[in-house]
């Protein structure tokens, strides 16, 4: 089966308090989730604020990533358009910068039918790595059926990986698999807070922004090796971290704030518009990280 | 400060194979809910199914539930319909038959704004009975920021409990209170996910539908009486179950397969359109509650 | 081609300034509808407030307009709910009480997929008459692709017209019809703002509120015999009146307003929540009107 | 009163048949609507398909029409972007390249509150030339209350002008306008579909994407000199048009297919994902056309 296995990170992007890319920031966070044995990086998704950062900004940040990098992981790079020449331009950037493959969603209120199929076949035809499917209704309002998503890998067989994230996500990993019939693996994402059953029900990792992606390749590396008695564990005690990181619309924000804990990042602050910790949410944010006793296992770094 | 306090369930409505309200299993289910200890029963919400029973099997359900309640807990009743006369037609038989307190949602895409007050304003002067405002967006389309619960709060006195689920739930809560001024409470929903974080920012306990109402009620009787370290390790340690039952879309039909295995209901059918578990899910669920030791602690009943 | 063809009225529900429905006016309003030469009445749509009535109403409704249509034209009774049961009950007694045939729409939210086509498939089993396919995304959040209707229409043969409201209602009808290859005709609706167009592109008429209805009637009867030149004739005319009639949110207000201008019932006022016209609007219409000089044309009734 | 009056076109972005811009089709377009006696230009609106351009495709379109337009009439950008930075940096741009002022669409999903208005101080503050605030739910699912835009304005001075287009836009017009208490003028949209009327509630113009904007120049002429009869008259006899190039969704490709008629561009390709026309469509605009003896009026150019 074609397709991505395993843990991708979906890296954040770090600014300066001033708001500009803060590149020595990004590099140390690159190196950091290397070290933690992701299978891969995905830059430029939602959780990185792709769709907040300027052209120059992106190709920016790919360059640097991939310097970083320097082809010990492979790295999926988001190239979301809401024109299919837009998307084409970034995708055919991502793969002369060296992107392992291209991450896809559906441009804005584009629904199912002939336009969106197009849309990923032109975009398909344009370059010669393999496409990873969004599946996020939140930031474009698309609604993706497993029949829908089905229909489109056969359409598009560069279409390799489905990112889905639209829950229920456990029994529609199950629904959709059914239908690709071997054409493409399915990853989650969500900040991995239905990893566990994503993965009974038969997905081949995640894809996701977490800020201890190295929890993530634990539970991953059970699985696979068929400790699912490690795996469960690992995941039941750290899914109260896993649910709070991935609330709703402050994923991101509380996410930077664990990285700037860690010293993986020097500050926290996301472009706007966008979500904002108050004080009470970062002490309780300090109350989950004690619970877990999660400094002592993954120390703050740097 | 006026409001709910504490944990109101939000009783499912159990069905026969044919189709037709189970009365027995209701009664059971009834009794067995306040022999948990909860603090009210909330009867005809989204988690009741209550949009797809007849008016004829509205008021059956609330006249068993008033029957077997016999007043040892207070029940709120969900009275939501798109139209004003039909939310007063519902809320005064409400009142007539017993209950402690309305619950109502906007009506379906009727945004913040003269209008929605006005319903609000006309619902509250055809009752004597307090009204929940529930802020649940799948089920109207409609989106309440804080500021617009605040205000519609002012405007009509009777609303004094919010039951608010529009994520992330925490620090809405906390942001809503603020702007409150101490006119109502706030309760938690989504099937108890968040408590422990809502709890932390404010809210006064939970609403919601839970197939183990007792973990909810020892979750909250612990922070109650300033048992933090208890309410967290309870919170904690059925958190899996909380986010597995808790899933979006599939929860009502989780939580019945719960109840049937508890011997509180008969048959975990669901009205159609509803969501339908698959042979994969039920496995799932066995696992987590295997993993939790939940049969051993909360035993089957019946 | 199974199906109906021609023009159905969806008739507007008249309340009296208390509240209740306006017995009287509903009569009158009927004869008249008839007298103005409409193929069919359709009671109980959006147009008609169905959504805002109690269930004692609809019943009510049902009988008044059956008594004083007494089988002169077909009925189509409007029986959307969003639980298949409910949507089952209203259905059988609208056949009961002598219906031509149910309008249903799309439970909220609920998007096409099997549990859609099953909630048909078990309204059409449990009836004998044929069902209209609404499309009016407005309502209920959801949307139908050319494909979906025609899938549905394949699955369910009950279905033998759609009422397709989702513009571009012209170009969308075209798309669909070929697809249908037969199985079903197609009418419009949205206030007739699109007939000739829809008409030109093969709808067979139009189903939709409009307080002229003698207008679509003409415009349908001309085209019908083929004399396209007076269709458009008539449509041009009267296109202002259509296109300000039809406002969004705004038309079933409008309409009462001109229907009581023209003495077909006493009181415009609407169920809340509901728009409400403000005094300039009644001037532009006023306005509107005498520049059609439509009161000469079609003098007000009674 | 601040604010921008009279007609402002929303410039087609036309392409080559192989999806570059077309630039010697813009230039001609350009001139041929500044001859029509408009008195402003948009452009990179919806209607040019702003969200399908590369950036350095819309730098280009900005440098062709500030230097066909030579100052003759102002000239406003459209510069949304989902993220505040890149709105400024577009709006920076576009006043360094002598734009008159900029449009701005709420980002996506960014519902009316304290973020939404951060994001329009900041680019208040960034730029010295005033913004237009686009109201129009189609394309970022953002919908204003009266009350939210009158908030904003009084929030952000700099913002002196409304592009009212969620519908029904007359009464929206009249009911806003009250509350902004003239520190801002509202132009309509939507093709100029409800123009009159919204003259009628105190529009002082429109802006808005149409292939005749010499007949929203006379409407606006007529209304403006006090000779309502004749702007009725000029409205009423186009209508049909306005109506038929107006459909949503459809509209911008209708239109291109007319100016490609009209010969001001040579190609009425849209950039994918877009509509197309079927060549129903296309005979059924030639019978509008040939209605409204329209080309003899209006002949053809070029």
């Amino acid at each position: 089966m074609p397709g991505l296995r395993g843990v991708y990170n979906i890296l954040s992007t770090p600014f300066r308090p001033d708001g500009a890319i803060d590149e020595a920031s990004l590099r140390r966070l690159t190196e950091a989730t290397i070290g933690m044995g992701v299978d891969g990086i995905t830059i430029l998704g939602v959780a990185g604020e792709a769709q907040k950062l300027l052209q120059e900004e992106r190709r920016r940040l790919i360059e640097i990533v991939m310097e970083v990098t320097a082809g010990r992981v492979p790295i999926i790079v988001g190239t979301s358009h809401d024109g299919t020449e837009a998307t084409i331009a970034a995708s055919r950037e991502a793969q002369a910068a060296g992107a392992a493959g291209v991450m896809v969603a559906p441009p804005t209120f584009l629904q199912p039918g002939p336009a969106l199929t197009r849309h990923y076949e032109r975009v398909a035809a344009a370059i010669d790595i393999p496409i990873v499917l969004q599946d996020f209704p939140p930031v474009n309002g698309v609604t993706l059926s497993p029949r829908a998503m089905a229909d489109l890998v056969r359409a598009v067989p560069a279409i390799t990986t489905i990112k889905l994230e639209d829950p229920p996500t456990p029994q529609r990993t199950a629904q959709t698999l059914q239908l690709l019939e071997g054409r493409a693996t399915i990853v989650g994402g969500l900040g991995g807070m239905y990893m566990l059953d994503e993965l009974r029900r038969g997905a081949s990792g995640t894809m996701t922004g977490f800020a201890y992606p190295e929890i993530l390749v634990r539970i991953w590396r059970a699985w696979e090796s068929g400790d699912r008695a490690e795996a469960e564990a690992t995941y039941y005690r750290y899914l109260p971290l896993l649910v709070f990181e991935g609330q709703p619309k402050l994923g991101v924000a509380i996410r930077k704030e664990i990285l700037r804990r860690r010293g993986l990042i020097d500050c926290a602050v996301l472009r706007e518009p966008g979500p904002r910790l108050d004080d009470g949410i970062r002490e309780d944010l300090e109350a989950t990280l004690r619970a877990l006793a999660i400094d002592d296992v993954y120390p703050p770094l740097g």
